[in-house]
């Protein structure tokens, strides 16, 4: 039987990299992702058409609301700050910060694992372009995996939950080589914060502007559409 | 400025009192419900009626659905075992476990708690009546604590995060009588896992079982409403 994994399946670039990973290892794919608030659902929407293209063996997707606590660009109380190229996004926590989002992601995926009998969860954190989120580093994932151990019947039972991040340490440009070896189709991902109602990407987002220099970088063409912009 | 805090409010005796004793410390009380897809929705009803009577600062109710993973009494995918009295509740970990649930709850409530820049989470969590239940444990509380400091912006900034389960070492009967000391109205908890359709508690599953003990065992009369049954 393969060997069960669960993958947090956000529709973005990152995630989907990381699920077509799995699947070249030979796993099972169990795929989760999350309507959490956001200010769109087109991202929740690409990760079905991502789950569906890769063949995964289930797909669930939660639906919560953290608009109810506040506190983001994400969720809609703050502006999604644009920019006009990757120097000048700042350092430090953004405003795009969702608070104790991926802990929330990954109770879920925890709780999922522990039902399939599974140990495993693949996220597609990255430390390198997102250093400024504090759920994104690998002091954070070591937490969570400890935390797993002890929060579950699994865990107390003995099984040794691992939270995978693959791509970590990877830069956006080697990232998007990986996909392209691994024959994902970035066409059907969406990574921009703030995209138009008819789903183009505005380009400026932070998660835009990093997209857009990782394929520059990379040397292939991002298919994605982008709203027109003076100097494009 | 009264102190905020985050209180994890089932409706449940424990999770009132917990309330109860924030509030005499004179906290402002932040309350957090959840709807995870239970057999019933008496529960999240009585915290309602709970957090009215506390008169918390506020109450937010997330809803989610823990039945698309399954596993669980709670959730439906089980029977709720049924016993004659508190002997027969057997040792590890009962049907009645949701894989992960207090992890996911703590998640919800470190969102909650980042948002209002509050640093303290109180759960009713007890490790004795309970100590089948993984996440109900010292260990477990400790490993929640870090994991906190490590997934917030506030944590990472020098927000120092404590989970206080004030109720962990304490006996169900001492437990009633810290609510009777706290004039807790015992008549609006709910504390049964399979009650009837008029809101009636079974009187047989673990959580009644051990909280008529409690009652009897605190020489305190209980003031809900149980199934009449034969032998009662």
């Amino acid at each position: 039987m393969e060997r069960k994994v669960v993958v947090l399946l956000s529709g973005g670039l990152d995630s989907a990299v990381t699920a077509a990973i799995c699947r070249e290892r030979g796993f099972s794919v169990h795929a989760l992702t999350f309507r959490y608030g956001q200010r769109h659902s087109i991202e929740a929407q690409a990760a079905v058409r991502v789950a569906e293209r890769l063949g995964v063996a289930r797909h669930v997707t939660q639906t919560m609301d953290l608009r109810a606590f506040g506190g983001s660009a994400l969720t809609g109380d703050l502006d999604v700050p644009r920019r006009a190229n990757a120097l000048e996004i700042e350092r430090g926590i953004p405003a795009t910060y969702v608070p104790a989002r991926n802990t929330i992601f990954l109770a879920f995926a925890l709780a999922f694992a522990e039902t399939i009998a599974s140990t495993d969860i693949f996220i597609g954190v990255n430390a390198v372009d997102y250093s400024g989120y504090p759920d994104c580093s690998p002091q954070y994932i070591e937490a969570f995996e400890r935390l797993a151990r002890l929060a579950t019947k699994a865990g107390v039972e003995g099984a040794d939950f691992r939270v995978h991040a693959p791509l970590i340490a990877m830069s956006k440009s080697q990232i998007i080589r990986e996909g392209v070896r691994l024959g994902v189709d970035f066409s059907i991902t969406h990574s921009c914060y703030d995209p138009a109602e008819d789903g183009a990407a505005c380009g400026a987002c932070d998660s835009c502007v990093l997209r857009r220099k990782g394929f520059k970088d990379a040397g292939v063409i991002d298919p994605i559409r982008y709203v027109a912009r003076t100097g494009d």
